[in-house]
């Protein structure tokens, strides 16, 4: 239950695949993004995270998409997963986007 | 150049242990906060990252949090790596913690 | 076009009411929220901000709410105004929301 | 005590002037700032804000800086005033930067 196993999409048309999730609750996958501010055509990426194993079936997650095969950026999501009334599972995340700056003058303008 | 194996500390007085960094730029580790929201006792909480190998050592990164030792919540960094004129290496991250919240209707309130 | 005199509503079901938008783009008005993490109960609160008059009528627009009536927090919206096919105006935010805490090392969890 | 009157300088070299607090706690001012990235010269922008009016000299705060003299965005800060033991007041701010975009499809990478 509130396990991240599986795909999921988002509203932007965003998909990720999460392999097995483990017994400390790590897991790795692939995203498929449907957005991008990169130059670069899209390309999946591998994301890398870890979850609660709450009983509950609500927990919270968090995971690493690294975007190198087509940018130098890093995006991180966190959230947690929601069982409705109907049983379907929904996940409600938050993301910062980290996008490389050339010196830490421009700092301020990295994140997204 | 830019590996985050190692120690790192911050502004607030946390503390993480980055161990070996694979050459797909995965990485685990353990995070020591000097600060927390929770009720009970602050211990050492696994990470689990990924970064770019960008060789002008000025890569990106992410990583997620787990607190499970003593909390239902969990934090996403997202930040790059500087290297400063001394050669000193310098990271500037952002972070968002996500706490577990009941239902839905109280999703708004759950990431700071 | 993109005036945001008038009433709004949200997905949270939280309303406001921004009265005559100035030459200058800026305006008062009231909010009315749905939601609130507060001990006292929600009053209707002040809020005051601007917008650009671009002839696009897609104007990026930001405002502040002060919720002293209940709490001792602040929120800050900035948003963007966009006019749908159908002639309906949708408004995009994101939000930050300020909470007082008693001393500067409690400043890293003030704000969600 | 706890007054935003005056002249204020953040770490980035930015500077911002705050008229006179009226007794509602709102206030109207001019914001230098020292970053852009926007194409045009950076140009003195208008400030609107509002604050809390607590007795003990801590009270949080937010306003709206509109970019119009240069640029199409707008940004909002949202803050507390603290004051330090010398008697110095610090001000510790949080921001979001919406830049306008062209269409519904791009809002997700309007905001840093």
């Amino acid at each position: 239950q509130c396990n991240l196993t599986g795909w999921w999409k988002n509203d932007l048309g965003s998909k990720m695949h999460v392999y097995a999730v483990d017994s400390q609750g790590n897991f790795s996958g692939e995203y498929y993004t449907a957005v991008s501010s990169a130059q670069k055509p899209i390309k999946p990426s591998p994301l890398l995270g870890s979850q609660h194993l709450d009983e509950d079936g609500q927990c919270t997650f968090g995971f690493t998409v690294n975007w190198k095969k087509f940018s130098d950026s890093t995006a991180v999501f966190v959230g947690q997963c929601f069982a409705e009334d109907c049983g379907e599972e929904v996940l409600q995340t938050s993301w910062l986007l980290r996008e490389k700056v050339d010196s830490l003058p421009n700092n301020w303008k990295a994140t997204r």
